[in-house]
């Protein structure tokens, strides 16, 4: 028995599929670009072993965990929040128990490939093989083989991004440059903490900026210039891009007063809701033209509401699984930053969605006309076959396959990432056969996109 | 000639098509569970004949009569809101000779399994066979096998609910008790009569409710008792659940000195929209604390602007086929009611939607987190082949199987209940089919699934 | 090789492609009727040669030189806003190399069509082929048979709508009727112009109606008058219907006083936003109703947000490519314009959208109710086979068939509409042939229907 057929993610009609095999055969060997994720830099500084199963799949994973919890598996019988956990193997049965709440996600696809292709289990996970399954893996997890640095090369990796807060000193990875390792780990320059007002110690992050780049934040003008040193800091470890996590895609373009006063505003902890979401705004744009200015690709993450669930986020803090999607406007959103910066050419603003309804009537219509814009891949709950199938169907009419910009496996489990990539390599493989078979694309020219959506886009996107 | 082929709704591909089949064989005789419906106990309880053809499929029906009326039918030519049809025949023919305007939906599949498996019709409907089919449906219904009691035994109903008003004595279901008969028919508690201060007739509905349970309705603790008080009485004729329809998914949490304030305006007639709503919102989180204590399931029907059309209601009343879906926000409605119970496990608390755009975006992420949620089937307009299906493909992969609730029929046409669980049990089959053929699922897995679909996630999710 | 293979859009499957074939043979012959586009009736007055490969197929099709602005090329080196063009073979040979980049887009098959159809083109664009293809197309466009009348004839046109505003003499129209041609050009009523406080010029538009009128455009009630004489005056020279493009679907029905004050005020440009959508919301009631008294079938097309590029606006105008659809609200912008003539029998509102999500919750529930209201097919950015299949999947369970109209070309690239109409039957064909392979539809019955679609709706809905 197996749990990985090798046709897996490929359409039922045999013309169809027999199209999906010969371009996924294209591209199944190709490196794997990782531009953004969660991965910690530390892993690859430190080089030590991997935990336990549970603390390294159940524990930090909210896909797991939201499952797992929304079931009435309580969380606290997960041990989530605890910093060594006093019965991982307990922890481990209880997963297994409810693994057949996964039937149907992405989450099984990804732990299935794990539990094959790295550890060589063969046996569908439960109630019955969870013992087994974890001595296996905890087995493995000791030996050097399993070690970050020997993974990532067994994975194929090229590079693989992190994702960092500006008040981050990076010492993980410059010691990870200095160790001689080959390994590409870089990181990406992720400002929330210091561009949020509504983030947990605003003001302090502010003030510990300044600290750190001996500028006066407590000033608009010492705050933007200890932003761009930060970035200047962050772009000689190897960075290339920023990332942003908003809860709206709106965007602002106010005078400097008024951005002087809207920022002592936030700053002093007086700003009401309004005046948080315009700091948020402005100070988009603002990034954006530090990115005209000193080429760093930008990312923006919106409409994630965080920490829906006050009682779970009371008792055991952020990344809980209770952040959830809701209505995303672009077209209005985005105009102010477009309006100063939306033709500059060299300038790479790549815009994802938890929105879906956004995609066709908002995301490629931008896409497809603005110079700046890419597509980001589908996210977060959309990292999934029916998701990608749906992002290819929605965006692909408008804006082409090359305002998108490849695979993102954004995640936090690093053993998932060859799996994650495994899909979407196979889903864009699926997508491309069903255009081959109906005559909507030449094959030759299939073969050339599914190698271009694999790699080629991802690097030139990403200027890596 | 048939109407009916066996391979109804499988997918063309002949490798899905046929694990289809197998899939379906484990199910297609498990007996129906009906959770949630519009049906009459007074049918059940004097069990009389169903009247002549016309009165039976055109005029309750607003899916056929809305679509009659979208394409010039006058809605007088239809007897439309007359108690005793003059010339039902006539009613047939018009109907009849429509019936090429349903190709496509789903009223034409059910209404097809109605002629050829109830009443034995085997040509299409047209004008050419009105008069035919007219005779023969007439002439089955006059026959003891065609009473309501036999046909819920005939169907291998399990368990059917109906959605009753607060007011309603419910001296047809004690009825149907006393009367010795095996047939389980359950009251569902549906409040809006006296929850929705826009409601006809809303304050002296309020005040009936006083009279009949003996509290003083004229203030809020009042109130709340006689609704507790109703729901008791409810649960005593085995009532599971209550129901909710209201235009949005708005919820609150006020303080009670200003639910009393509220409770008196909506009361006095002098609250105006907004407060309408927000009483409405209070009242969904009271209902949610009274299932809480309880043990009733909840489930919230939201999103339907009714009776759009002016001059229809004016002139035919409510449920005429004038109701309009309209875009739903749950993320931020439901917070409230959601932060003070979403986290209590023997809560249920079911949603639905008319707004498919917040399946992938909204629902399926709560339901995957908040361990009181599950997701209700598609509901009116979606109840069909393309709806059912996207709501697979949309909440499948972040909410799972585990998380959904089966199948509801919801429906006024008791004819029709079992070609509407015909076509969803297929919908599953062929939605599973699919994942088995792509490798996503093993089908031992799928087989397993298909049945907890169909019946026991039902039983359980309703507590039946 | 050929561009062009005979199962083109076509699904897989090879019983459910065979259908599909079936159904296309039925129709592929059929005459085009074209009830709504952007063609110039100038073309057919003057029948003179269309110019060079790059005036035709590059520079006017906002479809084409977005996806290259999308991607960096320069809009001044495809020498767009000039007339006459300097090197056309240059932007020849720019758009050629960037061929690539339309893979996937409806684009590429709609020039594919042409290349292969109209110019005998078998090799694929690209930079190796752009000076054989540019010389072959320039040759023939210099020919009989490729004057505007003779492609008319060539490609089987019936009718062909173009869009004109009431300030248009239409003295080419009228030329065309002089001329004793055969081919039937008809305008459309688009009153944007005068109607729409922001569009440029709009006081001085209304004036100008008022001089080619004689009636009094400074008050209400001979701008008013103005309307219905210009609505006349185009129905003498064969227009069936009017277009109006409104950034949403709002309607209102005002008192006549208001509705005084309200022109006075966007007349003398003082009127905010919201009294200038107000009078636009104002303007479409007062259309309708002036649609039920002469008879004019109305089209509405809504959700745009024009300009979306400021840069690019102000410096080469409207209509290049930076319109972005919006989410729109049918359910309640309609309404008041329903409340008063939603249940005209002989009234026909034709509706279209930008925005996918408002298909299956408030359009197809509105057209499946509304005797008046009936759904265009899918528009501009969704006239691709995705966008086609979607509004079907979307529309027809709620609708059906014969609240569709067909489809429309809407484009301004008379080249590129036998390809246009060949997609939208193929796809309808692979649409229909699904139902059938499923058993949802008997194939007498999609055979049909396919005619319906592709002809007998279009020319009953358009009164033609």
């Amino acid at each position: 028995m197996s749990l990985l057929h090798d046709d897996r993610l490929f359409p039922g009609d045999p013309a169809t599929r027999a199209i999906a095999r010969r371009l996924f055969e294209g591209i199944r060997d190709l490196p794997l670009v990782s531009p953004h994720g969660h991965t910690q830099a530390s892993w690859f500084a430190r080089d030590e072993p991997f935990p336990d199963p549970a603390k390294l799949f159940v524990q930090p994973d909210h896909y797991v965990h939201r499952m797992l919890y929304s079931q009435g598996v309580s969380l606290d019988d997960l041990e989530i929040g605890v910093a060594e956990l006093k019965d991982p193997r307990r922890v481990w049965r209880i997963f297994a128990e409810h693994y057949y709440l996964f039937r149907g996600t992405p989450t099984r696809l990804w732990l299935d490939y794990a539990f094959e292709e790295l550890f060589g289990l063969e046996e569908r996970l439960s109630a019955k093989t969870a013992d087994h399954s974890y001595d296996i893996i905890a087995e493995k997890l000791a030996t050097p083989e399993f070690r970050p640095r020997a993974l990532y090369e067994r994975f194929r990796l090229e590079v693989l991004a992190t994702t960092d807060s500006p008040l981050d000193s990076l010492a993980d990875h410059q010691a990870i440059r200095d160790s001689g390792w080959k390994g590409r780990i870089l990181p990406t320059f992720r400002p929330d903490p210091v561009v949020d007002p509504e983030f947990a110690g605003f003001r302090e992050n502010v003030l510990k900026l300044g600290e750190l780049t001996g500028e006066d934040t407590s000033g608009f003008k010492g705050y933007l210039a200890a932003l761009e040193q930060t970035r200047a800091r962050f772009k000689q470890l190897g960075c290339t891009a920023t990332d942003h996590g908003h809860p709206t895609a709106n965007t602002a373009a106010l005078g400097r007063e008024e951005c002087e006063r809207l920022f002592e505003s936030v700053l002093s902890g007086r700003a009401d809701a309004a005046q948080q979401e315009l700091f948020r705004a402005q100070m988009l744009t603002e990034m954006a033209g530090m990115s005209v200015r000193d080429g760093l690709v930008m990312q923006i993450h919106p409409g994630s509401v965080r920490n829906h669930n006050l009682q779970v986020y009371a008792r055991y803090g952020r990344d809980m699984g209770a952040d959830i999607p809701t209505a995303t406007n672009y077209v209005h959103g985005l105009r102010p930053l477009l309006d100063r910066y939306g033709n500059e050419r060299e300038f790479t603003l790549i815009l994802f969605t938890l929105d879906e309804s956004a995609a066709s009537r908002e995301l490629a219509p931008l896409a497809g006309h603005y110079p700046c814009l890419r597509l980001g891949p589908p996210w977060w709950f959309f990292d999934s076959p029916e998701g990608m199938q749906r992002f290819r169907e929605n965006v692909t009419e408008t804006a082409g396959f090359y305002n998108t910009v490849g695979f993102n496996d954004d995640t936090r489990a690093f053993l998932s990432i060859p799996a994650r990539h495994d899909v979407a390599r196979r889903m864009d493989c699926a997508f491309l056969a069903k255009l081959v078979v109906e005559h909507r694309l030449d094959e030759d020219e299939a073969v050339e996109v599914a190698r271009d959506l694999t790699y080629n886009l991802v690097r030139s996107a990403y200027k890596l």
